[in-house]
């Protein structure tokens, strides 16, 4: 397999990789990165120089093709369908116009997507052909592999789980509706649960780190007195991995993965919440005593999981 | 392709028929039923005498295979792991009993995924190569259809949202979790809204079609009720239609088929609750506006939709 490049475009940033498909496991030949602008016509350029930017460190007449994975639904045809996290941006052809701009057959998928085939070719799912990739992050996303091979459904709109209602009289979401699961299982959800508790009084040293005040409680505050061992947090981070247990069962008994990796930002504190999501996930699943067992595991290509997706991706599709 | 025997154990009775699947839109050539019996035993013995049964209508020297399809947690070794409405049968290997047993080669799977077989080539889902069949009985199955072909998972155990946590602080489930799918969006779910709606006194009529007594409302009292027009029936098939919603949409997020087809015991009333279903689900599918539109539709093969699917399976695999 050739040279690729793969970018992710986050919602603050934009990396790019450079990648030798036939040694992936030796990690990027070049990296870039740049700052995510808004607006579609920015957005384009700020691929194409990222791309740039990786081809000035490697021999550019190598590279066959760039992957891009990008926080959205993401139809068979590389259009952007609906990217939240990407205002001013709808209905955008990015296969088209980076095609035009950088004279490279390019492929554009979902981000999760992307990081879910890292995880199968280079991660925590490597050797499994049926896999659930969960993105914990400002919102919750999936990527799905089936028979070794990216599922993506019907649209390319495939594993999407985030906005799955588990609590209809829960929080009101962003999204217009109550009780979505990101709002309890991602890193906007341990904010919020760790204000509920501070608003109720049961998280006194969080709310000190907060300045004092329940209403300024963030993920980070929880983090940080959990790992002091104070109670309290611990308690949130319990709560936390309850409720992504709640998904993730959802998920197996739909899909009967091997395995379920978990990606994202919230991973870099998996070890805050991995026992207690696996202990909840052990009574939710469907007959746990009549299956076998289905590890949750955190993933293990890091941050440029979905730049190193995209760029395989592209390898595998030209 | 040839003759082949479909049967479908379901939780009062076992249904063959023979199928010729060069022409099975013709229906089946025979068909015998009986009694489901206890213990595992005397399931195979009840099997064997069905086909028997069917045998005796068609010429036995032209069946090639038997497909058996039954309610729970078949491996891909037709295996029998889990079945909670198969009351004393566990680890049951009944792929090997059976063949045993018929001298013929023979196929076990979930009822629900052989009943979206047959939908797939016979019914709803014909010429879909994306489809979800959710079976809406005294529980909650499913059958799932990816890339023109039966999706199982790693372990055979696919497809199984009855259980997908949608309320943590809704009724207990028998399953021993809180607030699963199945409580509300069944057919024992729509006995349990209207129970819960006769006892807040929002459905006179219905607690009148029962003696009198609120604790003794079951579903059949509202669909009665609901079919004279009486308004507080209605309103309560608008809350069942509504948590079907609630679930499709988890389902169509994850999986993004091309179309989900309603099947089992309820959907002889899904007169009563499509329309709310449906508008439920454009409100909690993600990002509907962006996004093809996924009907969603009555199953039409009827009763016989496992059996007839059992039977196509075995044509497909010998």
């Amino acid at each position: 397999m050739p040279r690729t490049v793969g970018v992710d475009i986050g919602g603050t940033k934009v990396l790019g990789v450079a990648l030798d498909c036939d040694a992936p496991e030796h990690g990027p030949l070049a990296e870039a990165r740049r700052p995510t602008p808004r607006g579609a016509e920015a957005l384009v350029a700020t691929v194409a120089a990222v791309v740039g930017d990786v081809l000035e460190q490697v021999a550019p007449s190598g590279v066959a093709a760039l992957g891009v994975g990008l926080p959205g639904l993401v139809d068979h045809d590389g259009v952007l369908r609906f990217g939240p996290n990407l205002p001013g941006i709808v209905d955008l052809d990015l296969e088209q116009a980076l095609a035009i701009n950088l004279d490279l057959p390019v492929v554009v998928d979902n981000d999760a997507n992307c990081a879910a085939w890292a995880e199968h070719r280079l991660g925590a799912a490597a050797g499994r052909d049926h896999a659930v990739l969960v993105t914990l992050g400002t919102g919750i996303g999936a990527g799905l592999i089936t028979d070794g091979r990216p599922f993506t459904g019907a649209h390319g709109m495939a594993g999407e789980p985030g906005h799955m209602i588990v609590d209809p009289g829960g929080p009101r979401c962003p999204c217009g509706r109550r009780g979505c699961w990101e709002r309890y299982a991602s890193g906007s959800g341990l904010g919020f649960l760790a204000r509920e508790a501070a608003l109720a009084g049961r998280a006194d040293q969080v709310v000190a780190l907060a300045g004092g005040d329940a209403e300024m409680v963030r993920g980070e505050h929880v983090t940080t007195a959990a790992r002091r061992g104070d109670a309290e947090a611990l308690a949130v981070m319990d709560s936390v991995g309850g409720w992504v247990a709640v998904g993730l069962a959802t998920l197996v008994n739909s899909l009967d993965p091997e395995v379920v990796v978990l990606g994202g930002g919230l991973v870099t504190e998996v070890d805050l919440f991995l026992t207690p999501t696996r202990m909840a996930f052990g009574e939710l699943v469907l007959a746990s005593a009549h299956r076998p067992e289905v590890p949750i595991v955190a993933a293990t290509t890091g941050e440029r999981a979905g730049a190193l997706g995209a760029a395989l991706l592209a390898a595998e599709r030209h």
